[in-house]
């Protein structure tokens, strides 16, 4: 067996002409029992020629003390994986600062492009042409045992670093997280004078509230600006989205896609809907009733703990106060992670075609029950018991606890594993040298056991639920945005450490903007405005007022309220998306091809017209 | 002078191979002093070979009883229609019933194409084409004047029909309008009872308003849904936009467009911008506070006539309450009108160099203007006075009266001049025949003194301030939508002969949708969730439910005014704006075009590693 492969490796080395030269980009692990014919055959398709139907890429066995094991390193040529670039349809700065679409024939006009740099193309990019070509080959057999990237482990400098090593996707998540804390810092400044001077006059909470709501509207509206500057610079606010493929647990009868014409599962359309609609639906109502449930026993909690506090005031009946808030943030937190479980699972039994659609009806269904969840409570105490200072304390223990709780178990608690693994890992193979020397089958072999990073989901909805204890209640608890900010800081390295040193590195994939994020923040930020204006009109100061009609304050808030949302939609229509210069290189751009197009096509008609 | 003419008439023929083909497409009219010089090179221009820079048409002189005027007959051989659909980019029906880009060289896959069938390309389309070509020349030099189209006039049957003749433009306008008309019929048939049986229970009207604004909801989402079935009939949903030229009125001095590269005319952004802010607006404000002026007027009036029939009831007095109401109803209208130059003036002087940004900015000024102006005084008399039966009485003169208004001001009278001119041109012509056989010569001769048709934004414009009347005081009067069907199905006709009688035939434009109205007409759907909310809340019915609490009724009803918001933006968002078959339509052109795409590329990397 050991035989064969190593004739094997001979007859792939004519490929690589300097050997030297083969850069593992991605490492692919086969199952234990895999046959000697599969692994063949499988090889012999990953280095085939194109026009064979093959990828035309390099493949190495990993080789360690233990002989060959199934794990194979894949590589490509540089001249390859420039023709890839151009099948997937990158966009790279030329020499002239314009965004072009690369093709193989102009490359020469590309900034930074030369035969022998081998840098031109980001590793990112490398991984993901080399990912396109590894699912095409998939999509023809579905045979393919996905792979996963080999990780070279740095922390991020800075967001265009981020981009080369982990592509746009997660390069998109922490620029987001990085303008939105320095965005936090503005309302955060003006929140602490209203914790160190005790200011609780109402005129002032009203400023706070006032500016924190057309300030939401504004940081959001920029971030799409930034967002554009940033794509446009990586080249994929420009690049053509590739036709989605059905995702890889679809399943169903075989059948003809009426879209493409070619056989593949087909899963009618009125028995998912009746999966939706029969079973999801009931489950997630069962599911925001329990939530709803709990949070009455939190009530419970609390009323026995103020009893308590009651009858023996001490200090540790006063520290017992803040005992059910801790509880009932540590349930949640529970409950949250329980389940999106549930909701991944039910989503993957609805069977949809698409991941987007997938996505889409995963995040609709935890957004639902994660706002309800974390926010319930906070709404019943300020809504229904009209308790102020309840609201506060809830606010702030349900906030930093979910913070704690998130960075350990999201981070430190993985990380913590991880090393104890790699320890015993390290001492098994009995080597004494440091991280940095690691041989790469070693290091192959400890990053195999990490675990899969299941992409930005878990930590945009962590930021939106932040979001919303800062927004929703500002008027109240304006250190929320402090703590905020704090908890982002340490949040941008704990991020780091868990997709650099916990995580395998996760495949790169371009994207254009955060999707379907924006819409959930904005429309939390259009909640906020109404939250805030009940809870100003509700304050004794703005009550004392309107001594003579409690209509005429209600009608006030009301106006105001319609004011300020009009404000908002207004500010949102007249802020341009795209930055003016982003506008002209675009315009710019359509003129060219466009321009183009027009002389071919005339070319095209003086020809015809000769004839 | 004439045998000069004749000569060059003479000269043209060559190029039009049967002369009993020349179908006349679009009429030139040359300012009078035109030098025989720039005759002769103007008409070469337009004959002259593509590869000469020419527009490869055919043209020929209008000969008349009076000799040969400064009128010109554009026309092009089958062929250069053909080639020119290409293109502009024309999305035809392939004979597998899909819509694609037509290209000459695969016209053979067309429905319908046969070399002798001339009617391949609707006489719209070979007007757009024309114009395309001799708006590229003027591109070029800038010297051209612009042309008008002859006009060939028959009422319209069918969309479809309308669309062939007029262009997508026209055809979605009168789609449109004939849509909002069946959509209204609902309304006016609930609203109907109201009236016979003096329904005046609160129940009844909350139950009409609530089916109301969600109706309305619906019907504007269900609109996108048609608007896209419709445009990927006729290929404009698929259709490539055109780069946008500077429009004709706009000037500066020569600089160097930064998008395009070429020297043009350029105008200062802060310039603009100081014009707009310094002298636009604060002539918008003055409007809007001489409308509100003339409103107080109105209510003194209003007073008056009250006053005088109290004082002697008769008849007379009782008919005399409703003449302010008409009297203001005109001014009303004639401010608008007077308005709407103003506002062209203004909008025109602010130099904008793209069409777009000029529509944008006179539809945004006509907008706020003619909204404030029509409803400010129905809004002071329902949130003011809090009279129910003036607000009633109010609405209703307002409405007939502004629709009467229209029908008389935009079509019968204009009808009716040209009815006279035709007569007395008749007569001079000293011709006996009827219409029907009229010369060519003569009608063009009949036709070039007809008004020029300005586009469709004032009758958007009619149908959004109608749509006003009807859904923003809708539990108040009922009967608004019954009216404002009668109005409509006359509309269809007068506006069809308005068209084809009245104006010369404007040149087809195509368009995928009607643009900027959508929103305005989602904005005023939103207004009117407020509006009819405030309206429900307000009547004693609902009043005498909370006799004891004021406070509970008003935040009754500001919770069913944001949930009814709260469904209506859930509707829009879950309402898909294409139906599912054109969605599909779409994927799969975009997986064929994508297809094709890998597939060239594919070949493209094979050869090149075969290298």
């Amino acid at each position: 067996m050991a035989g064969k492969t190593k004739e094997m490796v001979e007859s792939w080395s004519f490929l690589d002409t300097a050997e030297s030269n083969f850069r593992p980009l991605v490492v692919i692990e086969l199952a234990k029992g895999t046959k000697e014919e599969t692994i063949e055959w499988f090889t012999k398709r990953i280095v085939d020629k194109k026009a064979n139907g093959g990828a035309q890429l390099l493949i190495k066995p990993l080789v360690t003390e233990n002989g060959v094991e199934n794990i194979y390193l894949v590589g490509a040529s540089h001249l390859r994986l420039l023709l890839g670039a151009e099948t997937v349809g990158l966009v790279k700065e030329c020499s002239d600062n314009s965004m072009r679409t690369f093709t193989y024939s102009s490359r020469k006009t590309f900034k930074h492009f030369a035969d022998d740099n081998h840098n031109f193309l980001t590793m990112a990019e490398c991984q993901y042409i080399i990912k396109h070509e590894l699912e095409n080959l998939r999509a023809k057999d579905e045979k393919m045992i996905p792979g996963y990237p080999q990780a070279k482990l740095y922390p991020g400098k800075s967001i265009d670093d981020i981009r080369c090593y982990f592509g746009e996707t997660i390069a998109l998540y922490f620029g987001f997280l990085e303008y939105f804390t320095f965005a936090l810092i503005p309302m955060a400044v003006i929140g602490i004078p209203y914790y160190m001077f005790a200011w609780e006059d109402y005129d002032k909470y009203v400023m706070f509230a006032t500016f924190n709501l057309l300030w939401s509207t504004v940081i959001l509206e920029v971030w799409k600006r930034i967002c554009a500057i940033l794509t446009y610079r990586w080249g994929t606010l420009l690049m053509k989205r590739q036709f989605e493929e059905p995702r890889p647990g679809f399943h169903g009868v075989l059948g003809i896609n009426p879209v493409t014409g070619r056989e593949e599962p087909v899963y009618s359309s009125i028995k998912r809907q009746l999966r939706i609609y029969l079973v999801s639906l009931p489950f997630v109502c069962l599911c925001l009733y329990f939530s709803l449930y709990v949070m009455m026993i939190y009530f419970d909690l609390e009323q026995w703990a103020l009893d308590y506090h009651k009858e023996n005031e001490s200090n540790f009946s006063s520290l017992m106060l803040y005992v059910p808030s801790i509880i009932y943030a540590v349930v949640i937190e529970i409950m949250n992670r329980i389940y999106r479980y549930a909701a991944e699972f039910l989503t993957s039994w609805e069977n949809h075609r698409l991941e987007s659609s997938y996505q889409n009806h995963l995040i609709l269904k935890v957004l639902v029950f994660n706002f309800l969840n974390c926010f319930a409570s906070l709404f019943y105490i300020a809504f229904v018991l009209f308790d102020m200072k309840l609201l506060r304390q809830s606010l702030a223990t349900l906030l930093i606890t979910s913070q704690i709780l998130n960075q350990f178990a999201e981070s430190l608690l993985p990380y913590w594993l991880q090393k104890r693994y790699n320890r015993r890992m390290k001492k098994r193979m009995c080597s004494k040298k440091t991280d940095t020397d690691l041989s790469l089958a070693e290091q192959v072999n400890m990053e195999k056991e990490m675990g899969t990073y299941l992409g930005t989901f878990d930590d945009y909805l962590e930021l939106f639920l932040q979001f919303g204890y800062v927004s929703l209640f500002s008027c109240v608890y304006p250190l929320a945005a402090v703590f905020a900010v704090l908890n982002n800081i340490t949040e941008i390295y704990s991020d780091a450490l868990k997709m650099c040193r916990v995580y395998k590195r996760p495949f790169a994939e371009p994207t254009a903007n955060i999707g379907v994020w924006q819409l959930a923040f904005e429309t939390m930020s259009v909640i906020s405005v109404v939250t805030n204006c009940i809870l100003i009109g509700m304050s004794p100061e703005v009550d004392a007022l309107f001594p003579d009609s409690k209509m005429d304050l209600v009608l006030t808030v009301a106006l105001v309220e319609h004011l300020l949302l009009a404000i908002k939609f207004i500010m949102a229509f007249v802020i341009p998306d795209k930055p003016r210069d982003i506008q002209m290189k675009l315009a710019k751009l359509e003129f060219e091809s466009l321009e183009a197009l027009k002389q071919q096509q005339m070319q095209l008609a003086a020809e015809s017209l000769k004839e």
